[in-house]
């Protein structure tokens, strides 16, 4: 007998249908034996219709009332599946993020979990019950309502199985799993039978949505067993998200990310002297817009060049602050540039593989594609290129590296 | 400066429109210096739609289940209110049920409230806020979500105003009063500026629905003092339910009652012996059927006749229920009969005032309408006639005791 968190998001539970999947899905778990925790988010289409109420009234809503009234989605569905549960003949008990007390901090529309009470919860289990919680909520201190933001049933999800000490939290989802890449850029894409919690987080914050990035690092730091599943699939195993110690025999890559929400800006000629990047990334900073990748080149005759990517909404923003920063510290140019890509190839292996960025190169190279810029961690490497060639770049790399190859036991 | 408890009921917060209609009331009230708690129901149409929701998945929902789903059509409205008195400027704080803690027994779907913990709510008033409170809600000691049934957030509003001791309750509603009859039957039916809480219950009980009875019954046992105004008129001062020894001037008649709900019952030839009451009515209550006018008559050669009302919808099994007892005590025949019509006059004055019944009885005489059953209370008397004739009794009755009139101060 396992105890399982089982977490189905706003499609898995859109409509009335749905939901009796769902707890068709729930009831097979039990007739395993297992205990079941059901995680729900609000049914699709639902948060959005109750923004737009609150917009209608509020251009900026007041964040503590927009928690209460985005609440009511969530707490919508755990009502219709207990329900539903129950139709089967299950006992089951529905409780808000309130009711379980999932307490938070007080930061509205964006809460952090501190603590949760598992007790209630423990007990309904043990007794035989399904136990229905609403994701993406909780209460701070105070009892007054607060949500975790967009995806935040993820986070729920977790913590749950992490507070219950649970054998596995399922994450079920629209996909089957985590790929080697977007299956629909490269058909041969597979779907990876285990990928570790590092690379994970690599890929999600690189633009394979599966998961929210925090409910990632959450299962991390508890070190909960994580599984992405297929709500739509009868039968698959999903991708199980591993520690690395668990998995010495990972493959050198695991995906090629990539995604084409960035712009690359370059400033020109700037005199090569101690603090300059600091010159230049403060004001950015000041005017509230995020970084992602740096580069800057090694000077000759007493200049550099120094790039960096913002998100492409912000380029105008960016350009702007740089031409002031330009006539400060007597650069020769500004560049903008919004026709750009980042692919990225992600896999903890690389620590233990030499060679690893050559053959990146040499694979884009023998596509006549040429690289922008380049940036390294320890378990990935992103390059820039042309925009137009983001598609080819992906296949050229998924090939090189034998993601589409079975992989090897 | 007064506090005032404002209940504004699902027509009244039926769109965003009509919620900042509510929101520039309440600020009015604020603007002359008054503490205001806004005690409010769903939008009109949403508690529809969550129980067609339910009954999608469970033809009987579970309680509980329903209970958690219904409650959060009012949790919406409480958050779109607070927001659009904060877009008029105004500090406003929502509160569901369970938040302010309205204490319920855990009768699932038709809860009674036990207790409010008052304390959050006068320190928000205290502190400048209006305060805006989930109708129709509370939770039970365990924490579970309650409902108190339909009509329920008028009780909520009285049970407020209670626990605050509120120097008035204001039910706004569709209607801009409570009228002596239907003014769509009597044209010249005129708003009633005072009504006591005794007539308020006769009147709600027999038809004329403008507040959940209920809710009555609790603001006359706690002395609340309530209102009954139009949420879709600037003006007016609607009906005041008052105690009776407030206003030692009443009409001798308040108003006129009448209802098409139910259908008369007369079992022939009884044996006239004592007992044969609960013989009969034993097993109709058996039958879990609702009766409502009981007249026996008095018994010649031995035999009696014994008729009541049942709800129109209970009238074939209640038939099916008599024509067993007929033949268990020797009765001649049972006859069933849905084509009539109640019709009521209800007055605290016609306690000390004589003649009132024979003034009735001459009026609906006049116009040659037949009367099938009498009966009376301390201060209403009702009678059955034929269906057909309901209208014109209604009309004769408001005439014949002056309700058309001007009351004199």
């Amino acid at each position: 007998m396992a105890l399982i968190v089982q977490k189905y998001g706003g499609t898995s539970v859109g409509s009335i249908e749905r939901i009796r999947n769902v707890a068709e899905r729930v009831a097979k778990f039990k007739a395993l034996g297992h205990q079941v925790v059901a995680v729900v988010s609000a049914m699709s289409g639902e948060t959005n219709r109750l923004i737009d109420l609150a917009k209608q009234i509020q251009k900026e809503p007041d964040p503590r009332e927009l928690d209460v009234l985005l609440s009511t989605g969530e707490q919508v569905t755990i009502a219709l599946l207990a329900m539903a549960l129950k139709d089967l003949g299950l006992r089951a008990k529905s409780y808000t993020g309130g009711q379980v007390r999932i307490l938070t901090d007080d930061a509205h529309t964006k809460a952090r979990i501190l603590a949760i009470d598992e007790e209630n919860l423990r007990r309904d289990l043990d007794s035989g019950h399904v136990v229905v919680v609403a994701g993406f909520q909780g209460v701070d201190a105070a009892g007054n309502i607060t949500t975790l933001g967009r995806g935040g049933s993820d986070t729920t999800g977790v913590a749950l199985a992490a507070a219950l000490k649970a054998d596995e939290c399922q994450i079920y989802t629209d996909v089957d799993g985590v790929y080697t890449t977007d299956p629909r850029i490269v058909p041969e894409a597979r779907r990876l039978k285990t990928i570790t919690f590092e690379e994970m987080l690599e890929m999600a914050s690189l633009g394979s949505k599966v998961l929210q990035i925090r409910s990632v690092e959450f299962a991390g730091k508890y070190k909960v067993k994580l599984r992405v599943l297929s709500s739509f699939e009868d039968e698959g195993e999903g991708t199980l998200i591993t520690f690395e110690e668990e998995n010495m025999e990972q493959p050198v890559i695991s995906g090629i990310a990539f995604n084409r929400d960035e712009a690359k800006l370059t400033i020109v000629g700037v005199p090569d002297r101690p603090g300059i990047a600091a010159h230049i990334l403060g004001p950015i900073a000041e005017a509230n817009i995020d970084v992602d990748m740096i580069v800057q080149n090694v000077g000759v005759d007493g200049t550099t060049d120094f790039s960096f990517t913002v998100h492409r909404n912000e380029l105008k923003k960016a350009m702007d602050v740089l031409s002031m920063v330009k006539t400060a510290i007597g650069a020769r140019d500004v560049l903008g540039d919004d026709k750009i890509a980042k692919v990225s190839i992600v896999g903890v292996g690389m620590r233990t593989h030499a060679g690893i960025a050559s053959k990146m190169f040499k694979a884009l190279a023998d596509e006549n594609i040429n690289i922008q810029m380049i940036s390294t961690s320890e378990i990935k490497i992103s390059v820039v290129v042309d925009d137009k060639y983001m598609e080819l770049a992906v296949r050229a790399l998924h090939q090189a590296f034998g993601l589409d190859q079975p992989a090897s036991a």
